[in-house]
Formats: structure tokens, C-alpha cells, sequence
């Protein structure tokens, strides 16, 4: 073992925090995700800053909450003045690359302000989030025809669409193409063969990086775009599980009595209204898993590359994932909402240091946050870590011990739903949207602007089945939570320009500058 | 009279909103700045958004708080993503440049980020706050050699440094120089003729930038650097007044009674205890009014001159400062905390448009901001106000009618203490050393990161004598206002980088895509 050398950061879209054997799941099995989780620290209780992949991606790249870096939704450019991972860590002599998804949108207007040419090479990395772009492929909607994976796949799949027709269209038993997209077809295997299929390619081209590499240093974000939507596996993961194997949805009748405003707009979406179905959960969730299952094996392949190069005695490992999904819990599918489905995510670190040997296999319950990982990071490298910018802290002491006495009592996670067929159903305005959430361990409280509060009572209720958020008996919790936020979102970094160095030496300049203010 | 095609926008520098006749001063006389508030509306409850010069400005140039704009305080650079006033009225054909102050900082850092030349003249707007610099003058400290003003000076007072030995060095009865910094020689006046002194020659400058703009349209920045800091006036103004026109400071024993910590530590500084001293008030206060009155004179000269030209019947002419001043009041000096000397500013916009006829020499009571400014401005050259991104709202209903039935209930400001000797004085660290303040036509309250809040009852005291932050029988007061603020907060506009139109027509362009959710 040896100190930090390379980082290998991987990220897998919308996989809850509890579909990992080492994460509770009874029935799904993930061994090579268990075997870093018994080689590292497993934080229990993991928080995404916003349960949407492009707010919390940018959340987990700059270190800061949604509001704060300003994406607060997909498709939402990063304002071009935000520091990405890339800014952070290229300094110290790291190769920063991607294989996979960011969810990053480049801040075009920005730029063209100042003067910036969004198609010129030294303009190449606001363009890509601050990752050099080894293999970007965002998934979701077909790739334009220059991405590498689409090349990959037309010497694969010559004639037509390949992605539309393989990718995501499944084999139908009459030999026909169906549509991924339709939940209906989850069952179905994609056409496509597995070692063809998107976690592969991607891991083919992870393995590809970390071989190029050799001895030099690197951080490579293998960002998985599954088990995100289309719902759709390739033989053999596609019927590996079945309706035995889906948990139960985690619902109550009671929760559509006298529902709050928002979560009713929210319940009362397309896809909640499909997952409040018992046929949906079943015909959905073995293919969720399946998919799980599928990156499971390919970290497999990745291991045992970073075994017999050596590298896994210097790569410090870490997989997490954006956010995570309701899968019919509370009548809810997809995630946005609050509830611990949404918006906790899996998260292990392997620390390669001798240094964490102390820890190695333990599990932490502290309350965690997605901006942890960008000062995690600059501590595993004995960086600096900028406070004036970063919101999170560093995780190295749960890595090496000891662990800190004193953490945070709370986690923030803030929802713009402006962008959903909810803000019409709420009648909200384009900036009226808004929701945020404190959870102590205890209490889980969502303040949503214009609405009554939410309040749920992890304790008594850790199912969150029962809102008290109008409760007369809870008005105190209530208006303590709403201290408390309202404590946390003054606690924003907003004074980007000025680090904390240069602030407490503000008197002595100003001083030598030669102003003197109410001296007799 | 015809529709608006200049823009004349007027800031004094720490100008008190009483210190005006029309503002209700028994002593001062403004009679040019009368004659504004006479042809235009009067604002008599208009606020900064933080009481310090750079913060407020910022807040002023770019319609956003100070929180918000991450500028919060002077010499904290704005973040090079952020618009100014340049960026949104240049594009409507307008020549925007400045005479005098606007305490902007360049971020450097962010520049050369992304790769500009922070000397390039491309990058000049940039570096200028995004005025044209026709006469950039910061004052406070001695100016570089070759800034114009100083360049002017030169000529006038060879040898030497002048603007130390006379812009700001008195001269003492025995013929010696005195330091003008020191409030003992307040009453003394500068060695500085009138003619050349920093009013005088930015009201020069703006003239000849009026005059040689002709009837090409433009905005004019004509920002005083007066009645700032060193107080010290060129004859006649030094002894205009005296002691005899001194109002008697607002103040009571009962404040430095377990006074709240933050307010303790204000007054605890140096200046704070200097304006505890009758004399010192005696000394100073007569040579501000004499500062604040040879800037209504020479308004008097830009008036004048407005009418030759013709220019004053297309012209909107605005006439602000960035934030008070306390002189002595509640023991303070300086600026920075809530008090309404400190947080209140005078406001007067002239409208030349005949629509605004029916408002001429009216007085609004309404709680506006510095932040309503930009959108104000765009409004009145009916340009689309892009909600996204400002934080204010256009005055422009209040000028032609009919007034809004509708209005804000509250202001709101903030401080960020950590420049400050008061920060050490409260134990602070560097982003710990914050306050908001809320202030409804009733109530003011100020939250004060991790200490008690302040509360004042503006209709039972009026000068905000009795602090009721910690009494008792207000509890139900401050959670109210408490809750109010924080709704407030949440209310900042960070998602920059797409417009309100863009957001609502998000789910369309999903859908279009070829993203189906939950769709069976």
C-alpha cells in the first residue's frame, strides 16, 4: 500500500443507497461492490444535494449545494465561473478524465460575454465540466453520430440507428423491436449484446484509460448512466430477477389522505400514477436490478485490472451514486422528493494508505454529504481545501481516524421544480418552485416556499409514512427545523472571489493603504 | 418633454437620507437636489442592501443582493460572470461610462481561469465594472499617477503629491499642512482651491461627457466620492456651518446596557468610540454638511447645463447614495450595521417622460431597494427585465402611474463583519461573521449567525432605542419575522444561466427528446 496516487471515482445513475447486498438488499447480490465496501469505509447515511442528476453531479464536481453553483436542474448551465473537480485537482499534476456522464451543460451565454469561443480548443474543458473528455457519453437520448460510443456501436450494428434499435429496443417474442422507453417492455432483454451494452463499453474504456496511464497519476470518473432510465438489460441480466425478488413498496393508504400540495402534485405525475401500480413495480424493478447487477460484475473486471497493474495499491476508490429512486415506495417513482429513497445514495471510499488500515470494513452513520468529496479529495492529496468555495468537509478522518468528535447535526437537500408538470399543478411561477430540506437524524423537515412545511419523525416513523408537517402537536419541531435551515442557507459560499486568508488580513491592508476611519 | 433616451445616474458616496431639506434636515440647505425631488418622486423609504460602499454598489450595478452577488465587501471582486449596468443597457445603444466611484474590483483570479488577459483591451469592461472608465476615480486613497485626476492636479499644484499634500491635507492656522484624515482637522479647510477640488472636477467631467455625447443617446455614471470619508471641504464649505447646525445625535444611555454582542463590538471600535464624544461630532458633522452642500451646488451646474443643452427633456436623472451614515447616532459611526441612518438612502428619479407629469414632486412611502435600480432603468426603456437574474423590481409604475396596489412588505440587507476588528472582538471566523436584516414598515429584525437577533418596534420607537431582540414578550414576533426571512433568502436568484421562459417550456423540450418516463 502506498500513499494517494490516483483517483478512481465512480458514480452509477439513480441506484437507491439500500439495492447493494452490502447496502441491505435481501435478494440483490453485489459482491465486488461488498469487497470494496469491506476494503473501505461505507457511509450509511450518504445525502445528494438535490435527488436530480444534473444538480447533485454538480454538487459532487464543485463541492457546493444546488443553489449555491445556480444548475438546479438538468440542462441548467454551470455558470462558467464555478470550479469543477478538474480545477481543483488538475493543479496537483493529475490527469482528470471522464468515461461516462456528467450531466454538465456548458455556460455558452457565459462565455460569449467574455469573449470566449465555445468551439476553440483552449475553451475545451469549460466545455466539459473540467474533465478532458477520454470517452463522454451521456446516455439518454441517442448519441449524435460523432460520440465514440455510437461509432463503437455502427461497426457493431452497421445500417440505421443502432442506439435506438439496440441500445434501447428490445426484443420482443415475435422477433420485433419494442420500445425501451415503455415500462411495459422492461422484461424484455435489449437487443443489444451485453458486451456491447453501455456499462461494458464504458468499463472497456475505463480499464483502456487506467492501462494508457501506467505509473502516471490520474483521477478517472467512470460515471455509469445506469440503472437510470430506459429500463432496459441485456441478456442475461435482464430476467436474472424476477417478481420473488422485488421488495414490497413501502406505502400507506394514509399518505393520500390530506396529502401535502406538492407531493400530490408529484403522485399525481404519469410516473407516479405507473408505479402506484403493483404490475409496474414488478415488471420495473427485476430489470432495475438486473442492471444493478450487471455493473456489479463490470467493477469486477476494473478490480482485478487495478489488481494485476499494481494500482490498486495507489488509486483511492470511491462509488456513489446521484441520487436515488422511489420505485413505488409512496406512490412515487423517479426521486426529486425528499424521501430517504430519493435522497440518500450509496457511498464507499477505499483509501489505499496504510493509514486506513485502521478502518478498513467499518461503517460510518455520520450524516454525509455529496459536497464532502471534492474536500475529501484535496485532503487525500494534502491539498489546501479553499473554505471560501467548498461547503462540505473532508471524509479523511473517518478513512484514517480519528473520527471526528464533533460533525454535522444536519444534511441540506433543496429541490427546483419549476421544470415539472407539478409547478403547474401547484401554480407556482417560474422562481416560486422551490423546496429544502434539513434532516438530523431524528427529524426530517422540507420547507417548501408558498406550502405548509413537511415534517416526518425518523424515530417513531423512520418509514416516513406519517406527515407532521400540520400537525398541532409538532408546531415547536417545526419552528426550531425552520431556525435551523434558515442558520444553514446564510452558511452559503457566495464570496467565491476572496479566500479566507485574505479576508482576515482585510484591516491590516486597508490600514497600510493609508485610510484612517474615526481617529481624533 | 420626450420619452427617456439618457440616463444621469447620481450617487453620493455615505450620504445620510435625512441630510437633504427635502429629506427633512432643519439646517441644510439642497436647494438643486429640492428641485429634483420636485420634478421627480421622491422615494423616502429607499435602502441599500448592506452598509458598506463596495457591497451596495455592486448591488446597484448589478440589481442583486449583496449575498447574492458574492461582492460583500469593499475589495472583494465580483465574480466575472456577474452583469452590470454596462451589460444590460449597452446592448440597447447606449454609451455607458462613469465619472467618479463605484468601488468595483476586477476578479483577476477568475479571468485568468478562463484564460483572459486581464491587460488585454478586450477585457477593459471587465476590469471597469462595465462602465467605460471616461473618468475613473475611486478616491479614499491617493490615486495612481495616472489617473486623470491626479494627471489634473498636477498641473494645478506642481511638485509633490497633491492630492495628499491638498485634496486631502488641511490647512492649519499657522499655514502648515494638517492630515486631513484626522477628524480633529475636520473643521479646517482643504488646501485645495474649490474649483479643483473632487467634486468640482467630476462635475466637469460629466459635463463634457454630456456635451460631447450631443444627442447621441447615453448613461452617465456621475458617481461623488462626498461626503466619505476624509471629511474635509475646500473653502467656503469647511465653515459653512457649525456646531450651531448640528442636529442632536440619536441616542441613549439604556443601548450601552447589555448591549447585543455584535453591536457591542461596533461600538467598541475606535471610530464608535471617537463619535461617542460630543466634540468630536462638533467637529465633523458641520464639514460633512459643507461637503454634502458643494455637491448640491455643482448639481446645480450639471442642471444647468442639462437645460442648455436640452438635454433635461429626454434625460431620467437619478439621484442615490450607497448607504448613510450614523455621526454619532446610537454611539455609532461609520455605516455597516441597521440602523436607519446607516441602511436608509435618499432616492429621487426624475422622470422627463410626459406619462410622468401626473407624478411630478410626489413622495413614496413604499419600501424600495437598490436593487430596483436595473430593472428600473430597463423598464424605462421598455426592455424585457430578466427576472432570472435580478432581484429587484422596476420603480417605473411608481413614476407614470398607477402606482402597484401590490408592493413588497419588507427590505432586506446584510452584512458580512468579517473584515472588521468587530469580528475579533465576536470571535468569529472568516464566514461566520454574518447578519440579515429584515425590515417591514412595523418590525426590524436582524439575524445574527450564531447569536441572538436584534428587534426594533418602529412604530412604538421609532429611533430604535430598545432593542427587543431578547425580551420576552416578542418571541412571537421574532419567529415571525424569523420565518419571513428565511423565505426571503430562498427567494435568490442563483439559477443564472437560463431564462424564466426557457424554464417553463422545459418539459416540452424533454418530451421532445424522446425522454419518456413512467409511461407504460
Amino acid at each position: 500500500m502506498a500513499a494517494v496516487r490516483n483517483l478512481l471515482f465512480i458514480m452509477c445513475d439513480q441506484l437507491r443507497h439500500d439495492y447493494l447486498s452490502c447496502g441491505g438488499h435481501p435478494t440483490l447480490k453485489t459482491p465486488h461492490i461488498d469487497a470494496l465496501a469491506a476494503r473501505g469505509v461505507l457511509f450509511r447515511n450518504a445525502f445528494c444535494t438535490s435527488a436530480v442528476c444534473g444538480p447533485s453531479r454538480m454538487s459532487f464536481y464543485t463541492g457546493r449545494y444546488a443553489r449555491t453553483h445556480g444548475s438546479t436542474w438538468n440542462g441548467v448551465p454551470l455558470p462558467v465561473d464555478e470550479l469543477t473537480l478538474g480545477d481543483h485537482l488538475r493543479p496537483l499534476g493529475l490527469r482528470v478524465a471522464l468515461a461516462g456522464k456528467t450531466h454538465f451543460v456548458p455556460d455558452i451565454q457565459g462565455m460569449a460575454r467574455l469573449g470566449l469561443d465555445p468551439r476553440s480548443p483552449e475553451t475545451l474543458l469549460l466545455r466539459t465540466g473540467g474533465f478532458e473528455p477520454f470517452d463522454a457519453y451521456e446516455g439518454h437520448v441517442r448519441p449524435p453520430d460523432d460520440a465514440p460510443y455510437m461509432r463503437y456501436l455502427k461497426t457493431r450494428y452497421p445500417g440505421g440507428d443502432p442506439w435506438t434499435g439496440f441500445v434501447v429496443g428490445a426484443e420482443a417474442p415475435d422477433g420485433t423491436t419494442a420500445d425501451g422507453w415503455l415500462i411495459r417492455n422492461a422484461h424484455l432483454p435489449a437487443r443489444v449484446a451485453e458486451a456491447d451494452s453501455e456499462t461494458a463499453y464504458m468499463t472497456d474504456r475505463a480499464i483502456a484509460f487506467i492501462r494508457e496511464q501506467a505509473d502516471k497519476p490520474w483521477c478517472l470518473h467512470l460515471s455509469y448512466i445506469k440503472p437510470h432510465w430506459p429500463c432496459i438489460a441485456p441478456r442475461p441480466y435482464h430476467d436474472m430477477y424476477t417478481r420473488d425478488h422485488v421488495m414490497p413498496a413501502v406505502k400507506s393508504e394514509r399518505e393520500r389522505l390530506d396529502p401535502h400540495p406538492v407531493y400530490k402534485a408529484f403522485i399525481d405525475m404519469e410516473v407516479g400514477q405507473s408505479f402506484a401500480r403493483e404490475d409496474v413495480r414488478e415488471a420495473v424493478i427485476p430489470a432495475y436490478m438486473g442492471l444493478t447487477r450487471q455493473i456489479d460484475d463490470h467493477l469486477g473486471r476494473v478490480l482485478a485490472w487495478l489488481e494485476t497493474s499494481g494500482r490498486i495499491k495507489d488509486t483511492m476508490i470511491v462509488f456513489a451514486s446521484d441520487h436515488g429512486d422511489y420505485l413505488g415506495d409512496h406512490w412515487m417513482c423517479e426521486k426529486e422528493l425528499f424521501h430517504e429513497p430519493s435522497i440518500r445514495v450509496p457511498l464507499i471510499i477505499v483509501d489505499p494508505d496504510p493509514a486506513a488500515d485502521v478502518t478498513r470494513g467499518t461503517v460510518r452513520s455520520e450524516l454525509v454529504e455529496a459536497i464532502d468529496l471534492v474536500p475529501t479529495f484535496l485532503d487525500a492529496y494534502a491539498s489546501k481545501v479553499p473554505r471560501h468555495r467548498l461547503e462540505g468537509r473532508s471524509l479523511m478522518p473517518f478513512l484514517r481516524g480519528p473520527a471526528p468528535t464533533a460533525w454535522r447535526d444536519a444534511v441540506l437537500s433543496e429541490l427546483d421544480y419549476a421544470f415539472y408538470e407539478a409547478r403547474e399543478f401547484t401554480n407556482r411561477g417560474a422562481n416560486d418552485a422551490r423546496a429544502f430540506m434539513l434532516r438530523t437524524e431524528r427529524w426530517k423537515y422540507v420547507f417548501y416556499k408558498g406550502f405548509p412545511p413537511q415534517l416526518f419523525d425518523l424515530a417513531e416513523d423512520p418509514s416516513e409514512l406519517v406527515d407532521l408537517g400540520r400537525t398541532p402537536g409538532h408546531e415547536k419541531v417545526r419552528q426550531e427545523m425552520h431556525g435551523r435551515l434558515l442558520e444553514r442557507l446564510t452558511d452559503r459560499r457566495n464570496r467565491i472571489t476572496m479566500d479566507d486568508e485574505w479576508v482576515l488580513g482585510a484591516r491590516d491592508r486597508e490600514m497600510a493603504g493609508g485610510i484612517v476611519i474615526g481617529r481624533w
